[in-house]
């Protein structure tokens, strides 16, 4: 509920601009770890100071400083008035319920992007912003909280794998898209584990739970999709963009991670659809159940309550019965109660719900 | 209901352009007061009369009159023929049943607004119809009611705090428009709480009432969409509009109040698919119930009926019953029901109803 | 149902441009109404021939043919002849089952429009086709029958009021075109009366009834919508021609009527959305009271039963039964009888279904 | 089912362009029959051969040839040949699971569209295909079966009637592609009268069939849309196609058949809407059906259950029950049974059962 | 479930362009073959080698090289540099999780496809993706695995049939994309069956199993969809392409393939709806059989519980109960329970129970 309500009250009134942490503090200190390189050398600092990463600046060396931790407002103020930086973007990227998007400021472009992780604990989707100033020769990457999926392309620079060391910051800004794209398709597996349980327990032995369960995960469909869809827009926004940031031969990446964004659309589409397929099945089998529970009632209250009524007749206490004085009245009772029972018996069968 | 419908039949058949107040008159005296400010100085009445407000007319200065109040007719069209606005305008003033909207007249911009609040008493939200009219050196603001989002714009005018004070008149507008948006985030909290609450309430204890608070927190965003879904057309309309109103730096911070606009109605979206599923699950959660009554129910009912009916076929009176004379009878008829009665239970567990 | 087929298969086989008044014939005689106006002088003929009117057609003035009454293919003809208008358009003002539309033939244009009102005898929506000719100098209007919206446009034209009387024929469709509009406010009002009052059924005491009212307003809705809907092209188109016959002063209100228009479609809209939650609590409720009424049977009989067959056992009328000579077995039964019932209700209790 | 599958696996692996007839054989044998016609001359073969018909190639009237019969695949070959058509339209013709459409080869147009009726025999709706190719002096046409909705057509240019004669070969296109429109409001008006029946039965006594019934007309809606739907466009298609075969009067008329093609689709769009309401009311009627039964196996269950346990009790054989040998007892009995009938039906009474 | 998720998790964190296969293997051994040929020769190798087959390469004959199984990463790696194909294309060749797509390197076109086929053991369909490089002069097209469908086109060539070796590659690339389209139709030819079977049994006799197999179905049109609702896009984008490795004459044929999608999508769509009914009529038919079950049960319940009730009177053993002393009393209340019975049959008949 509340991880849908995007933007924070705590802003309202504000002018804009105005520099405010608005989200959870979810890391104690702000670290700034600084890589530069080139094809020939890298240099590398995981707990830099700000002095020292701006020194970067002007070198033309690819630069990537990624600040972990949004709490300490005076840092951003320096960072941004040190490349440049609009004070709204510098909000935007404080405010943590942004949508995903991009935008173009000339020297710089600014994307936000939602990273996310299942929370073991809270057995639930979690999403991080990031945020990443892309210019010349530098990006700019800002996280809520330790823990990325960027390993692999640090991994990549510094053994200089792939193509990443030859070119540009707008390489590494792809990579780091990329990154957080590939990243979805861990948890949309991780989805899909869930879903198939759930499928086998509705097979197995549907309970109020498994109703709860899917609803649950219905809820994580509307939290992704909201997470995910602007994304398209983003990275397509991307390949239209006509900046001089972006070289050319970047674009064909460019189109590779749009083909996964719309892969990722895809299937939580389908995940949606099937979800909905096991609600579907989740109610026909409630209510299958409650039609049996009814026949069984049915079936034994209808053989035995015209028998009880025979006994009852002959319970009676009048002084005139004739029958009660016959000899074979007792068995001839049990006799009709057999027929009327037998009768009942080969009704239900003819209707089929024996 | 009544306030989805938008158009009072008040004014049908009057030509275009008459000016009759629609709506309700929601406060006692039209308050007319003045903000005038440039970066050096400011002047502030909050209580003037329309001819000292029209001084303001010729000075160079940015001047915001804000109307509160709209049944007074003549001063509106003073104020009109004063500032050369279209009587279709004032016209869409004074019917406070528009759909937000923006018209570009040339010489001034016209903006309709809603400014939603949560009416306590009531216990649901109230909209109210904000028109601005933007002209080069002056923003005209036209309210239902005393009591409205804009005070943080008015401290930091006095304050000259932000960039407020060195800018322009669309700037003011931007700030209006932004103030009323960010005020929507206001309202979002609050129908997530009320959203919270049932859904707690769901899981406890589901009564009917619960499916009424669901739809009526369903209906809810029927207005809230109605009210908010023309913002998105009104504020990209802001951005595509070649107005030379409008100065280059301002649009940097329409696509901001764009972003949030969207925010809002992805928002709203969600909340419709989560009242949805809520929805679902309250008659999953009824119908779940009806089985377990029903369970229950037959349980008792097809254990006792047969036993019911052996103690009637002893409780007959015919003569010659020889059963009735054995000394064992009473105790093996009690050996007969027992074991009816076990096998009856084995067979619900087996089915698993127990 | 029957008024939602459009196309009546009268015409089936004749060639285009045949003349056949497709539809009821709802008025007796053919009435020819003339208006003659230039802001200063006006000349009204309300019961005209059609040689009187034809012979206004070469003055300067604005003149409005007012045409009620369909069957009379003759007039029509005549009418055509003299005007120059198309035989598919005559085709289209006899074929009453038209979608709204506008259509530029040069030298005129031609608008279909629905007329609504609600018939009170068959209480259900009724609407009458409305056909524009718009020239540079005329209006001619069809209707098919008499009593039309169009009363405050006349008296604004007698009246001199507003600027009709100033303007030209482009203002004066603009004008019906209005009174079109704006009527449908009064028919939705009417629609919201009725869903209020089936809304306060629905809290009170739900019936089939009930029910068979929501479906009712459900058909009127997609009667509405079918009838309204094409009306947004149909005026936007307005906006978008660049006819010689549409000036520019007249643009600004046909604006105004596009804004009425979208605002009827987004009630309409809102509408829907409410009557489909009207259907989804009267089910609820349906359902709801079926659950009670199962709890009611499941308490009484889950209560009774065990006790019943208590009773029954002490009735049977073994030879050898010990309880029966013993003097404290009747009070005993009563004892272990009130145990019995005040542990069910008990159990009912934890349950919550009491 | 079968007939919403389009495409048969019959043709599967051959190469484009070969001539297989796909389809049932609805006709015994192939009859071409020719009308040649200018504005002074009438020529008519209806029993023609194909090298007749190849006479009036190059003579300057508008010829009509009509092919009835799809199963010879010769004669089309030689037709194709002689008027140049492309393989690939000889093989759409043949092949009878098409969807509507237009293609423009330059020389002639190529128009595939079905001609719908209603089979008594099978009560359903049956589709044919008709494909028209519209070269500068000739249509020819293709159907599958004998008996069609030309006959109009065929009479007017008889007749010369209307503007037929007197125009070209494009018109004559117009006259045939509005004569299969126009066949569809026959089909709609006979779905209406079904749809119409379907709902009184609904509403006096819903059975099973009913609901069969209904979901029939659905199946027929979703039919009949799929062959409709893309007439749109094709009629669109006509009319943005800046081809010289199309005269500048036509224009006017397909302007026309397209109103009508939308007005057929709204009609099927109302329909379905309709449908899905009567959907509704039968599960709502079952519904309310259960919930009466319901009701009445409480009511009598609820009265008579305590009653039964109160005889139960004095009919228990104990030894010592001090009522029983009272003397007013049996009609104190009477009495408490009265009082718990009475208060039980009180109760109902008051909840609003009885 | 599985076969939604399109994107293995095998390939997190390696650079982009890096060689995995990433799906099944599912042949043992990499086979190519090559059939290289024009107008006049042709030469075949079933089982060449690599450097076979790169001899191709300049020759002017067209060349269609396939690739059968994926799993070695060598062979593409070498096919890849030899043909100068990017990176990124050979690692989307691998990744069998693509989405149908189309993308113009300029030198060559990429496509993805997915060729369908029912697995009868495991009863469900499964896609293999098929990659197609379309050069000047030649097409490679790689498969997972053995057996596809394109031996009809591979007869074609053989034979000198149609106009296929008279042509370039680009008639080729279509020939392949024509022969999986076709195969579509049998796929849903299939799937046809099974829906009228379901629908025979839904009639007949629906069980729970019904529901399922309505429901596997519904996931398969899901899985259907996802892999064929892309191929829209691939085609029109061919037919828009301007790229000179398409010739005009093949654009006509690209628009009949195109056809033959929609027609597939349509397909799709009516099976969508007709299954969505399949579902509805199972729940309403269940909806009735429980109604009749509760009718039963009723109907029995209220004719004997007041008759039982009646007996259970005269069983109790006052002593003072003048009726038991009567003569008559026996026979009488036989009388009195025929009167209640048949007056409960006559209500239930009223009712239309009965």
């Amino acid at each position: 509920m509340r991880k849908l309500l995007t933007r924070s009250t705590k802003k309202i009134g504000l002018p804009p601009g105005a520099l405010v942490h608005v989200g959870e503090k979810r890391t104690e200190t702000v670290r700034i770890s600084v890589l530069d390189y080139d094809e020939h050398h890298i240099e590398e600092k995981t707990q830099s100071t700000l002095d020292e990463c701006l020194a970067f600046k002007d070198k033309p060396t690819v630069t990537w400083i990624d600040v972990t931790g949004l709490h300490d407002v005076k840092i951003l103020e320096r960072l941004g008035a040190c490349y440049g930086i609009h004070p709204l973007v510098l909000e935007d990227i404080l405010n943590t319920g942004q949508r995903p998007k991009l935008e173009d400021f000339g020297e710089y472009l600014f994307v936000v992007l939602k990273m996310l992780h299942h929370n073991v604990g809270k057995d639930e989707l979690v999403s991080e912003q990031v945020s990443l100033i892309l210019g010349s020769n530098f990006v700019i990457s800002f996280q809520e909280a330790e823990g990325d999926v960027f390993d692999p392309v640090r991994g990549r620079i510094r053994n200089a794998k792939g193509r990443i060391r030859k070119v540009g910051a707008d390489y590494l800004a792809y990579a780091l898209l990329d990154a957080i794209v590939d990243n979805y398709f861990v948890v949309l597996e991780k989805l899909a584990n869930r879903i198939e349980q759930v499928e086998e327990e509705l097979v197995a032995r549907p309970t109020l739970d498994t109703l709860q369960t899917i609803h649950k995960l219905k809820r994580e469909m509307i939290f992704l999709r909201k997470s995910i869809w602007p994304l398209r827009e983003v990275i397509s926004g991307f390949q239209r963009l006509e900046s001089s940031l972006i070289c050319k031969d970047t674009e064909i990446y460019l189109r590779d991670v749009y083909d996964h964004a719309i892969q990722v659309m895809d299937t939580i589409e389908s995940f949606r659809d099937i979800l909905a397929g096991m609600l579907d099945t989740y109610l026909s089998s409630v209510s299958n159940k409650m039609n049996e529970v009814m026949k069984v009632l049915t079936i034994i209250a209808t053989v035995f309550i015209p028998l009880t009524f025979v006994a009852g007749i002959y319970g009676m206490n009048f002084k005139y019965m004739p029958e009660l004085e016959w000899h074979w009245s007792y068995p001839m009772v049990w006799g009709v109660m057999g027929a009327v029972a037998i009768s009942m018996v080969v009704f239900f069968r003819k209707k089929g719900w024996l």
